[in-house]
């Protein structure tokens, strides 16, 4: 099954598909979708809308699997990202894809088995399951791979219960 | 000129519609679209955006004017609401209409005449403005007609500058 991982954002929303069959993990693709500064604020969500549209045309992912916004930090830019958060889940629930949620904690947790591990170890594990050269750029790309694995990862577990 | 004003949220948004005419207003519709508590979150969000396009499809308005979110008091309230607030400008951008947005410091100064106006009184000029019988209840709702009248009246403003 192809898994669509997405890092929510505004100004960047990452995207990452792997393919997960018969408990083995491929990497499909990964980038991200930027807005321009500058631009009418509804514009940018339609951005969002319509290349998050194309991408799912261009690959036809079973589900998505989506990162919940933290905002223990910077409650202005998680606001600006939930904007974005909530097109692109509605962009993926009108398309008809299932739609799972993962907490910062479970996608750490999922992919490298440690709950509070550093962003760069989540990111050395994408590059490693997923047999990858490098670690995808930016950050957000190899972000929404991290988050597509942490669903391969659940169903997995949810498959051994 | 008709406009649609939107008091933005995730369980409940208010919409309130105004004919603008010859500097006269004039009431045309109100209500809320509400989502239910239990169901999927990405369902919430497709509830908004389809009953949102039938309010626009049924009063074909010219204009859109939409709260800023406050979030002084609680982020996570906000950052629910944001979502909601995204689909809500998605749909409107969508459907060609101009999306203007206002803080609630300019909705206040904009239909009382002061800033730091109570919430009942902002209702009370909504009444009065549209020569209501009652104030429009929920509160949403009339909430959403105070943005729809501030953007007329910024028009106002406008055009005798």
């Amino acid at each position: 099954m192809f898994i669509l991982g997405i890092d929510p954002g505004f100004a960047i929303t990452g995207y990452g598909l792997v393919d997960y069959t018969g408990n083995k993990l491929r990497h499909v693709a990964n980038g991200v979708i930027n807005t321009r500064a500058g631009e009418l604020f509804s514009s940018r969500l339609r951005t969002i809308d319509s290349e998050l549209s194309e991408i799912i045309d261009k690959y036809d992912p079973d589900a998505m699997a989506i990162e919940e916004l933290f905002f223990n930090n910077n409650a202005k830019t998680a606001i600006m990202a939930a904007h974005g958060r909530g097109v692109a889940l509605l962009c993926c629930s009108k398309a008809g894809l299932p739609c799972y949620e993962y907490t910062p904690l479970q996608v750490k947790q999922n992919v490298v088995g440690y709950g509070r591990a550093e962003k760069k170890q989540v990111q050395h594990m994408v590059k490693v399951l997923l047999n990858l050269d490098n670690i995808p750029k930016p950050d957000d790309a190899a972000d929404a791979l991290a988050i597509a694995i942490c669903h391969a990862n659940s169903l997995l577990i949810a498959e051994r219960i």
